[in-house]
């Protein structure tokens, strides 16, 4: 099936998040790199620094999507209780491992500091786990079963996202047209509902767009092919064209 | 109970928002407002135009949580099914509220535009819905139970929040005091968790930072009042005088 649906989720852990703090941003990259792929985000969690919390959105959405990432909870102070709670949420052993342990041990002896206890934190993970590089600060994140265990750090979380990608089955891939519509969308909206019933293979979006006082919508055709893309697309400037 | 804690969640409706092609901005301003109010924000959920997957985030968050938010779905095309999922999600009579019906047709009226069927669709809601008034494009959002239905558009939703605000019950609000910190969190992490432990009472975060090459860490300590602010941040600041 070369063409399946690939599908995909995230959990976001951070009470920085929740609580207005910090501005979260991992979610948005991976959705566009995903979508680039011909993955299809599915969902988006943010969840707090809260073991129940975690072991439940991992359990819900790697139960139903091809792949599940996680964002955040992977350093080394008593809140970063990502990678414990994701090893009980798969029923794993959970403990130091000799890969991690031998990676951070060589980069704070290169680096002239003490490998302490908290940083000796960031080498537990689940059994099983395989490692994800860590250019920017050698901490790894870890892949066990469908689930992808990245930091919180936006450059960390797109390094190592660059790190999987090439692990990943891509799905189909979505072609995609954007068309610009002066019109408003209570002014379309029924007929461009008649469009979309009509092409059932095509996704067809509508996104209102204020900007500098200018009202104007974008309507977006996604497919799989171009015959599909076409002939939906040309329903829509007919019916642009026709209506006004 | 003047001190009881208030909870709150979003759920966040858009495939605009899981495919990347817009960044969603309501949730990390929700999360500013009910902070300050504080109202305790404990999940995020962005799920797609999704029947069905709308319905399950909307009955588990308001289930577990003082007050439930929604983003998005609510303009006038056939991918807007937000109310129509709430309605189902509380097992309410779903059609045309007339009061809302009464705005809308004032609105167009006003702007010399055809109130169509399309933005005819705006005006349905839940039965006993209360309206939230919509100072910026009329098409209003609404309370049932206890659930918030509003826009998408971050202004729109932004004065819907405005207008709700007065009308929820606000929870303790925590002190909060936030230490510099320019040892790295595997310096600080054992240290500090202990002191987070010796203060039950006190929320001790720690959140590291990289800016322009540097990096540093911000301790926030948060408490209901301030002699357990103090005896906290006493500690914390004795720990980073103490150790290094």
């Amino acid at each position: 099936m070369p063409n399946a649906i690939v599908t995909a989720a995230i959990v976001v852990i951070g009470d920085e998040i929740l609580s207005g703090r910090t501005r979260e941003a991992n979610a948005h990259h991976l959705a566009r790199v995903l979508s680039a792929a011909g993955i299809d985000l599915r969902e988006i969690r943010v969840v707090a620094d809260d073991h129940a919390a975690i072991v439940e959105a991992v359990n819900t959405l790697r139960a139903r999507n091809t792949y599940l990432f996680t964002s955040g909870g992977i350093g080394p102070t008593h809140d970063d209780i990502t990678a414990e709670a994701v090893a009980a949420a798969l029923g794993r052993p959970f403990g130091p491992d000799p890969r991690a342990m031998a990676v951070l041990a060589a980069h704070y002896e290169a680096m002239g500091e003490p490998f302490t206890k908290a940083r000796q934190r960031m080498a537990r993970m689940p059994q099983g786990a395989t490692l994800i590089d860590n250019p920017v600060s050698a901490a790894p994140g870890f892949v066990v079963d469908n689930v992808h265990v990245m930091a919180g750090v936006p450059p960390i979380f797109q390094a190592m996202l660059d790190n999987v990608l090439p692990t990943l089955k891509t799905g189909r891939r979505l072609l995609s047209q954007t068309i610009h519509c002066r019109f408003g969308e209570g002014v379309i909206g029924s007929a461009l509902a008649a469009i979309d019933k009509a092409h059932p293979d095509a996704l067809i979006g509508s996104y209102p767009h204020y900007e500098d006082g200018d009202y104007w919508v974008k309507i977006v055709i996604r497919a799989p092919d171009a015959a599909t893309l076409d002939a939906a697309r040309q329903d829509v400037e007919a019916m642009l064209e026709r209506e006004w």
